[in-house]
């Protein structure tokens, strides 16, 4: 390891004195630091280390550094997609999923990391690509999910699903959630899926506010393609989003395929904490309840 | 009964022959028949009956039918809510909820409406007042549900609801259904919300995707009043829209207050179908499904 | 008020000072104790204040203290059918939705109670009417829910359900709960029911595990009359409890009646706690979750 | 293919006709049948073929046919757990998820099945252990599920659930099951849990009627262990049951362990029908529903 790169939220001002410590912490070590473009304006004063734009950022680094939440994982990981080098989450505020590192932890996490003692995940990302007539594809990998969802007004978006070109439904609803294990704690849970275990080898499709009430959620291989076609949308206005973060508008004729990518995020885990302990403080498991034991 | 109103779904070619076999059947029992406007276009040929455009229709007639589905009269009961004649909703299509007479029994069900022997229904609806600062209040009577709901871009929306003055969340979801019992059928169901007898004097408020998966839909008695106002959306685009047909764009300093509206809409029933009848029908219950007796 | 009834959860140790320190203040202030003979084992030693078997109690007091959880206050309102004297339930453990009081608000909240100064909510009761061929009606009032249920080896159960004799459904299930505005937030919560506002005059039905999908729960009017009957049961053993605490076996030609019932339960609400803070805080309404704002 | 063994469901007297039919067409081909004992019973007239009792019946056959319902082919391939030939399942009466091969369909299917035309799908089995203190182990071989389940009386059960040895949460619910892809579509199903593809190399946990709301079915990897414990279930009686038809009941220090089984289940398809076109009709996809497009 001898560069280490790091992005922070944008205006995440609480990481200034972090980033100040990193700096000369690692410098103590021999190892270089590498900030984000956006992430160095947060040192407006001071000695400044390397700053590279986050396009060029992985190929320059042994590992990346994200401070921020969730969200500001899953914008970082489109910066690692060429270049999978390990990526340590630092929550700032509540854990997070995908950042179960919390700011007491980082340097002791750090240390690991440079001994080389830490444990890593694979987690596989999918991969969408969108295919309009006349135009070039547009192709995004995404570690959480691919979500296609109707606009407001729209009354009802028709969702045909294949899936390795076997026909599987056509699915009213207000759009769909086509979500990694990674994912499936995020938007999918909110619409009534399962929770996937960051391991399995599979894709939730979960269909967001179905009107047909037995559309339920489905699970399925990873090694499956998915193949969706929007149906009778000419009233409909449709939208594609990768990790609830970019988006373009659909029209009748596109047709997304969803598989597996052949990226992945190597992940550092916390090295006192698993999954499950992540999942039960998140999700509360561990509290008393509504219908809670009340003699 | 002198005059009779019809509305019919814009472009409902099929419903031309019904029309014709109505002007004359109502003439022989000295009955006036009035067209909406955009319905006698379908009559594109032959006698003429007299039309009036949709604002000016109920106001001239003893009673409305609607040909088309649940969305046909949705649109006509905007129609009716200063002149709330008796409704009789004949579906082209399968049943509805509201169009729940089929085509062979309108006319047994006219003869039963001209001799006074028909079941009719007082249907309930909300009433929405979107408050805007510096700008004139916007006031809808609907019979199925106002909702509030994010784009498809948003990440989420934040909206804090009060029952009465009282505090009762602030809701993280992709939007929030106010339904009426007539509504609870229609989105409510598919968000995950309960079916309300209609004669329940009762709104059911179901957030949709909630991101806390405990904010479970709550049903209130209706004489509350239900006021939302959205939070901390600077980055979010949020429209609320009326019985799914019309809407508008919110901003952060806007409210919206739904409560009982003193509006109600006079649904004539079909002579041989009560409420569970119609219900069973449209979800299927009568049928076999998954998990069935199979030994 | 001149005599203060006390019931405590059995065996709750926990509770001996707080009965000890009870008895003192109330002498102080000329205000007589009598404690339902179970909770008086509680206090093995010192000075015992009057005593009354628990059928006995309610007859003889002013205002009933219940001292445990929601289940305690359940098993008590059955002393309070026939004289409904407010309750006033004080939790030992978590915050109870029956027994919003704390122990720390115990004495003002009797201070308040003594002083004709508190709150109360007048809480709906069901009553459910077993009847069976050739032996007496089995009637119970209940605070929350009947639930009807198949035992763990039965496959399913098939429920009749009229409403004012109209046939709603069969329902195949693992059974039904018929639950008041109360019992929503028990039972029926856990079973996808909605949350009913205690105040709606309304009866939540709520299939168990329904093996048709689109069999969702329904809430009525609770002016109507709710039979269900057992269908094709030969092999099932089914049976009704009541409040989840009392029970028995039903067979093939029985049939429970469910309605509104002429008793309620008068239920003294916590000083400074509303509805929906008892709700927030036994839902976790007021905290972040999985799908969390995390940029 | 020389003997076809032929189970059917105990008093399945429609059966009859197609029994004595099937014994001629076989033996026109020269093919060998033999009865389950139990199923020869429905031919009372008539020459006999060879008869075994279920136990033996697998050993002496080169594939099974089963006439009846998917209850009747889980129960059935209990009987295969030793001698996995391909078993062909005929629904009398509706499509099943395992029995999809309708009676007008029977003989071109057995005409491929001996011309060794015929697909078949490999269906994963779980193998559940009871470990008892003093008692010889309990293993059981399931197509379905698992399920371990409170009794009516009992108010909730506590489960202590562990992957690998990994401690995942105490469920406080109603029961869990524990449920392999096949059995997905069963009680998981009207249990809330997601439909899983039948190739997924999945188990999904699903608790029942869950105290916590957050408590969502967990889909694992099917090469994890699932070992669950009763927790403070003194006052409660608890059950396991496999493939919903055999039980035994659980005391506090028994300890149940799943595992993907070695065994397999061989399900010969239907010619023309793939796995979403039984899940579209079982589902009722193919129709419309509640909240349709009725405009």
């Amino acid at each position: 390891m001898k560069t280490i790169g790091v992005v922070a939220r944008a205006g995440l001002t609480e990481a200034r004195p972090v980033l100040r410590e990193l700096v000369s912490w690692l410098a103590e070590r021999n190892v270089a630091v590498l900030l984000e473009q956006e992430t160095a304006r947060l040192l407006d004063e001071g000695p400044l280390p390397g700053t590279a734009p986050g396009h060029e950022l992985a190929a320059r680094v042994d590992a990346l550094l994200v401070l921020g939440g969730d969200g500001t994982l899953l914008a970082a990981a489109q910066l690692l997609v060429d270049h999978p080098v390990p990526v340590l989450g630092v929550n700032f505020g509540s854990l997070g999923f995908l950042t179960e590192i919390a700011l007491p932890e980082l340097f002791p996490a750090l240390e690991d990391l440079l001994a080389d003692r830490y444990r890593s995940e694979e987690r596989r990302m999918l991969r969408a690509v969108v295919k309009r007539p006349g135009q070039p594809d547009v192709t995004r990998d995404v570690l959480n999910d691919v979500v296609i969802n109707k606009t407001a007004f729209s009354r009802i978006v028709e969702l045909a699903v294949e899936l390795d070109g076997q026909f599987v439904s056509v699915f009213r609803a207000d759009g769909l959630i086509v979500s990694s294990p990674t994912g499936s704690t995020a938007y999918n849970l909110a619409a009534g899926g399962p929770i996937l275990h960051p391991t399995l080898p599979a894709i939730a499709l979960t269909p967001i506010c179905p009107h047909m009430l037995t559309n339920r959620p489905l699970v399925i291989d990873d090694s499956a393609q998915v193949r969706v076609k929007l149906r009778d949308s000419r009233e409909v206005e449709v939208h594609i989003s990768f990790d609830g973060q970019h988006g373009i508008r659909l029209s009748e004729e596109d047709e997304v395929v969803v598989s597996r990518s052949p990226r992945s995020l190597r992940l550092v885990r916390a090295p006192a904490r698993d999954y499950f302990e992540v999942l039960r403080a998140k999700l509360k498991w561990g509290e008393s309840s509504a219908r809670q034991r009340s003699r």
